[in-house]
């Protein structure tokens, strides 16, 4: 057996999708993959931020957090001290970005959805949990504006899932946890739309490097980890 | 019909006490009253602050934070700017003395207990439900070290709870929520131990005074929701 | 003998209002009780906050601070570093509260009034000193409001002030000094009108809790010590 | 013509490697690619970071700036308001793992490598030239040492380059100018060693998404790109 | 008449010092020039700042700070925001300076003396005041260091005081109010000691330049204002 | 022989002022005096600080830094932490209002100047060799407006530049090198106009004191230095 919870490399975590997890948001759901769970809850403001005002085009941002305790040990309290950590920046543009990607701007108009990605648990993949989860909050908070008749049209371009997949002793693996992930020699983010294109390609080498051919396989077990749960995406969207 | 959730002045809003919220933390529990829910996780570390080095006492502090989206609109992210708002760190010290009112120091040793107390959801007596909460989630923590014999005897001497009074339209109510509290032209908070004595009382007029008879109404009515409260707490105590 | 100071329990220290400590503000005194002394000055301007514009009212707002060698030893000056401490946050609002309860806000009109209270020597009851006194400040920048015709009337409702009450070694002892606060079980500080009201109520066990018999009692010491300030600051209102 | 400088879409900028560039370091480069220009110096001081101390193991580090008239118009200075922005965070956190993938860092032993990478001129592909510049002021840091007899064996596992490949009206372009990035759907950044293995792969497409037909070719241009950087290091460390 | 108070070119606001005005300090002064009023506090503090440790001599360094309505209109509270000011960075910076003229530093041992100056009120010349007063709570803390036995000799090198001369209308005026200083085209601080020695000259052309001949008016009337200043400290030491 | 690198009392270091180290901006030149590089770049925008709208007059302003590498050991990088520090400021604050005596501000109109001071390297004297470049990037700033017809007339009212001048060893030194300024007892920073007259005398004794004759000596050779420097930013101006 390979894995410390008896997975197969190319297995998924148990994914679970609860919607409506903060009742004000204009869209909300709760994540669950294995032990990690995200609260990411989307909120619509009038309005864009300074450098889009005038152009007739929407806004979408990501902010991600981590509670502090949603690891195995405390962590300060981020933002208690100096604003966030290099670390989380680069978390909370990803998501945005990957968000925008799904977005059509024109059809949302003057409007910023914020998307707060909320981590309660991180058990590993929370960046990834986080955008899968944020792009469900956010179709919903689309659909508020319909249903108010804010929109007439839903301005949604494609869906967008992610998920990490790593090298751990040499082997190809789909979906880390913490455990695998911190022992990972290669470790990789991947955010693709539901017509099979990417998003985002984030590969690392922790004090190492990679063959090409080891980064072919990646992007395999990716693919095939995220169709999985762009399907576990659209049964909760038709549900709601 | 006085109250718009139909309860009468001296009633209680549901309260639900949900163990082992964070499965990492020593102690944590979720408490909902109404639509009101604060995550509540208290953490186990060695050592004790600076000024009580070498003391032989332990200590236990809280944090108290609002996801941006707890509330109907979403609030910035605090301390993405410069250090949490005057109205966090008055609740967060607040949570803190009535804690500690409940623990044995000595007994506990040098060690100290930080109880995060994080709302996901607002909807009035955030900072009262973060009490009671952290209390059971303190006494989780204190019975975890206990079964790890890092403790003979549990270091309790009382349990602690806490509830919210106000005077809307003339009229003196227990347990606000928030379009209550938004109303309310007096507004207290009072903590209690299980043995019928006072932590805080923490009254104040919102722009305008109030007589020794109201403030008496006040206390009776606390006092009342405070006991029930303790029970409920004993009973999820109890069951863990 | 019961006080080091060898007051009675239920007497004061000598108190006196200085008007005019700050030439250039429109109300200004020095109060001192006992070797406290508190530097109280009301600035107006014009306008309000944001989340009041337009509304045909005005604001009070006080802001609180301590010299570094204004106690035994020196501390940091505040604000060197990172914004106020916690306990200078939550002093500023409770007086900013207790000034509020004293003015019509729509006799003041679109005004803001910041009463700054600088605390040049510490021994104790500081923030219930910087209350009596930024009253008397606050009166009269009203009246110097007056003089140039920017006001008719005088937009007071009621005046205010406080003092401290405490349990020290079971007994209920009014206005404590520095080393009387720093053994007391109990700390009380009440904020009364001159119609014999309150604003305010803070009461907090440091360590323990007490009983309402004891809280009757310190409503009642508290009251008599708040009836002799009253009557000191309408003498050098009156003086002025 | 594709390129507004001329350029066939396979082509690099001229390159210029200056050693020596701030005479007080211990390795120091000037990278100028097209009109970019970066000062790569390396620091190196005894010691490491706190989570590595005792480990036998050494630290490569890297920090990143840019001077405010580096760009078409003036940023404003980083860190006069309140810490590094994103951007930044991402970049130096970008540069600091490509570094260390080229150190052996028992060899190193507890020392850390401060890489500063300051733009002075900011024509696009300012963080790859940024990893092809420190590594050269890193190897000239180690290779002082050893002169110094600090070190036997120069701790090198292999060089490191980087260069951008980005996809402009459809067609897959090598290091792109300012100008072109602007305007590019998909940017990727592509760190290799001189084995011909991946450091990092960052690809994202802008607003869009790209095939997997479009990420191989993208790998193969930055291929031969960057081949041609690690000659023209070795060309430089040749000759220092 | 020249100036608006009467006074001659050459001739310096009244003085007052009042000793002992912070009670807990080992030393402390309170100076008025005129109607600027500055409260200087002088505090001890064993051990001294990291770059001296271990090599047996003292230091002493000042701090600077202006209440919010020591002016004519009130000025927000400095570093609620984040951090001092360059202009109080640059104030303090000069005081210390001056006070170290004065001190001998091996005498004083690892020690450290702050001075703190507290701004009352300002009308003009506030950091020459504040130099003239530190000197005095100086004093008084090395004199209570002496008397405590924790010194043998004074260790003091000299005496030390500053006024301010400027250039209003062409005409050169010693110890300038706000009024002239607001309207001065060149503006002097001297610092000098009871030796006829300068410590500190800097002088600024608001807007324009000034010739050699004026710079020589400019130190002949300091001179001439700073020997009434050291004599008028001398007065109040030796009546200490 | 007195100094370290054979130059006489009065000598000056090698100048050189090399234009256009900056591409992009308005105006920029490097400054090289000995082994100190600073690169000053002029950057001009529309408008002017809030202080001095609609007066119809310009402004000029500057900012200095340090990269972390320009001295013999690195410094961290100001910034990352709280804001410039106090020498920062100081610095950039004597520049700015270097700067300003050489322009006519009326003659500029509502627009601002900022100068950035970047020290590539640092080796004494990094503050008048900043003010030095500064005119020169400054005027070709305003030559660059001239130029685009948005200037009809050049807005300049005289040269400044700038030297140090130190007492080391009993000995009057002119232009400081790091390791002369680090012994010296007197310190001196003059700037002067190309009519002969002072903007900035700034003296300081380093922990002593220095008579009028040294005072006399050392205004002498700042000013033979300073001529030199004026005509070295006169041949480079021409030749622009």
């Amino acid at each position: 057996m390979i894995r410390s919870d008896g997975r197969r490399p190319d297995q998924l975590r148990e994914v679970r999708l609860t919607p409506n997890a903060q009742v004000f948001a204009e869209g909300s759901v709760m994540i669950e993959t294995g032990q990690t769970r995200v609260l990411c809850s989307a909120s619509v403001e009038d309005g864009v931020p300074q450098f889009l005002r005038g152009a007739g085009r929407g806004w979408v941002t990501a902010e991600y957090a981590m509670l502090p305790r949603a690891t195995v040990t405390r962590s300060p309290r981020e933002g208690r001290g100096r604003g966030p950590r290099g670390r989380t920046q680069e978390i909370q543009r990803l998501i945005g970005r990957s968000l925008r990607a799904a977005v059509d701007m024109e059809g949302l108009g003057e409007r910023t959805i914020t998307v707060d990605c909320d981590v309660l648990q991180a058990d590993g993949g929370t960046r990834t949990a986080a955008i899968t989860g944020a792009y469900v909050a956010l179709h919903q908070a689309l659909t508020t504006l319909k249903t108010r008749n804010d929109l007439s049209v839903m301005p949604i371009r494609c869906a967008v899932a992610a998920t990490s997949v790593g090298v751990v002793a040499g082997r190809v693996l789909l979906d880390l946890s913490y455990e695998e992930d911190y022992r990972a020699e290669v470790d990789f983010n991947v955010v693709m739309t539901d017509q099979g294109e990417y998003v985002e390609v984030q590969g690392t080498a922790e004090g190492g490097a990679f063959s090409r051919g080891v980064l072919d396989q990646v992007l395999d077990l990716a693919q095939s980890g995220i169709s999985q749960l762009l399907q576990d995406q659209k049964r909760v969207i038709d549900s709601m």
